[in-house]
């Protein structure tokens, strides 16, 4: 089969390797239709997180099942399914917790595991980490290809849009504030109005991911950067926003959400941190007892509810999805995200 | 009256000053009885953080109103009250959220307004910033001197270690690291069992306060630092604690807490910060979805529950005031306190 495999920052290629093959009861081998490049793929194509040549490449996928392992119960040759970011056994302390990301046994794709970006994929506890769709997609009142496009961003994004907002207490009727114009970003601004919220402040950069934040329903767009956007969002809120999603990842960023805060805010955090430690206007936090909840998005847990309102038409991420490529032009798609020409690639396999 | 007045770091003085007076109609002018030197005075103490000469001090007191101003209802003169260490009006939006430390008109007492290490205080926001104790305490199965002991902490210490626990989301069952032997900390160990913790381990070095942490419930002692007494952590609990209470207000004491934390743990941060911005060991954080709540204790949220208790002889805090002093003795009770000599100084006037 053919698979996404990193030789060195800004040198991936497609080539390949062998197919996989069941190697624990638990596992199933799924033939990958459509995996995503992620905004957090950037940080090793660019050599700013350290990378390991020969490591496979794709965190994001859906495919259809090729074949079980003997434990597998709940999926079968031919299901359709989804993978989130991480897989899990689903028994262990944190799995039933809902912090699947912490499993004791379960791991990320992509690295020594196999990547989504990629023909076939050997799922580690099957029936755990999958979660099958419906079978006739085609039937739910949008094509199967709109509805594929608006499910994929749930491995990821989506999922970790959500978990920014839920981190961040939004609710009925809050003031949101969403540090970040990427996919995440944009992700954590459905999330939020999703979840009630009155108004929702986008600070970002680029005009066209700012216009979809408006189609996504941010009520305010702030495009000056650090202490001239919070004195901005302060004063336009007076005092500061009750929620802040922080959908980037840096010192800065991190900081710009601790200056946006009311006091008693909640700064969801979800950006993937890539500079190490940071260091936190702590001063600030303390005064205005400000929180600081969230961390690598438990995918998992969520997308029975974000599937559910998918498929019922309430919930649509699928527009940052605006580049669609084939698994050979993988590459073009890291180059057109590093040199932002495209918010998010879809890689139709 | 006498007060006791900032010189310069290390020269505190009590003395002479002009007796405070009613200003605005919701004041009233407090006869300190009891009052108490903070592990958070020493920062200035020592000269760590900025301090002007000529500022009072003291932030933790008891008294009997002497006067109240004409808008004052639900105080008289005679009436024994208890002050939270922050004045806050009673009405704006962060008090009736329960965050008075965020009071939009509050302040904190000392500096540039009344000091409780003096003879009179005057309150501004009475009605809502003061607390009237029962008339008479000593018909409650203590004696008087015994239960005025036992409140005094509540004005800031019981009430921060509280503030930490309830942030850390402490419950039924919770195993607890509690990181540092401070009053705060010691009181944190008190409000952790109170709440129901089924494991309190707490990180210190001095014996004393560490007999007195176990008598208060801490079950489990760690002694060594940094790396060590992470890992010791780590394994007694088999991967971490579920609730963390941060009593210390440094870099080193705060990536401690993290450090200690079983993934999705939520740190309490309530020490006092100063050493401006903090550097975070974020990664791990961010992988183990850590969470960091707290800030400066809105105590006046708390005084009502923990009252009751102590009224009701369910919680006694008053082992951490080891030393009492007469008003000219302060200058000698921050000397002790620098020294590690005392836990906390009880000042009786």
């Amino acid at each position: 089969m053919k698979a996404t495999i990193f030789y060195a920052p800004g040198d991936l290629r497609v080539e390949q390797v062998p197919d996989p093959k069941i190697l624990e009861p638990a596992d199933a081998i799924v033939r990958v239709t459509h995996a995503c490049i992620c905004g957090s793929d950037l940080w090793f194509y660019r050599g700013l997180t350290p990378f390991k040549p020969g490591w496979r490449l794709g965190h994001e996928f859906m495919g259809i099942v090729e074949e079980v392992g003997p434990e597998v119960r709940t999926l079968k040759k031919g299901d359709r399914v989804l993978a989130p970011f991480a897989f899990s056994d689903g028994a262990c302390e944190f799995c039933r917790k809902g912090l699947q990301t912490s499993c004791l046994r379960g791991g990320f794709w992509g690295m020594s595991n196999d990547g989504g970006q990629a023909e076939m994929v050997r799922s580690p506890f099957a029936d755990a980490t999958l979660v099958a769709l419906p079978g006739d997609l085609s039937q739910r009142g949008a094509s199967e290809s709109a509805l594929v496009k608006a499910i994929l961003p749930i491995t990821d994004v989506m999922g970790t849009g959500h978990h920014a907002a839920i981190s961040a207490r939004v609710g009925e009727g809050s003031t949101v504030a969403v540090v970040g114009d990427g996919a995440v970003g944009l992700c954590g601004v459905l999330a939020a109005k999703r979840l009630g919220a009155a108004r929702i402040i986008m600070l970002g950069h680029q005009r066209r991911r700012l216009d979809l934040a408006e189609s996504f329903g941010a009520t305010d767009i702030i495009t000056s950067r650090g202490e001239d956007a919070v004195s901005q969002v302060i004063k336009m809120t007076g005092g500061g926003a009750d929620s802040v999603l922080e959908c980037v990842g840096t010192s800065d960023a991190l900081n710009t959400a601790i200056g946006v805060c009311r006091p008693g805010c909640t700064v969801g955090y979800v950006g993937v941190p890539h500079y190490g430690d940071v260091n936190i206007k702590f001063e600030r936090m303390f005064r205005q007892n400000i929180n600081l909840n969230g961390g690598v998005a438990p995918v998992r847990a969520y997308i029975p509810a974000l599937l559910a309102d998918i498929l019922a038409g309430r919930l649509d991420p699928s527009p940052v999805l605006d580049l669609t490529l084939s698994l050979d032009e993988v590459p073009e798609g890291y180059k057109a995200m590093d040199t932002r020409k495209a918010i998010k690639a879809m890689v139709v396999i």
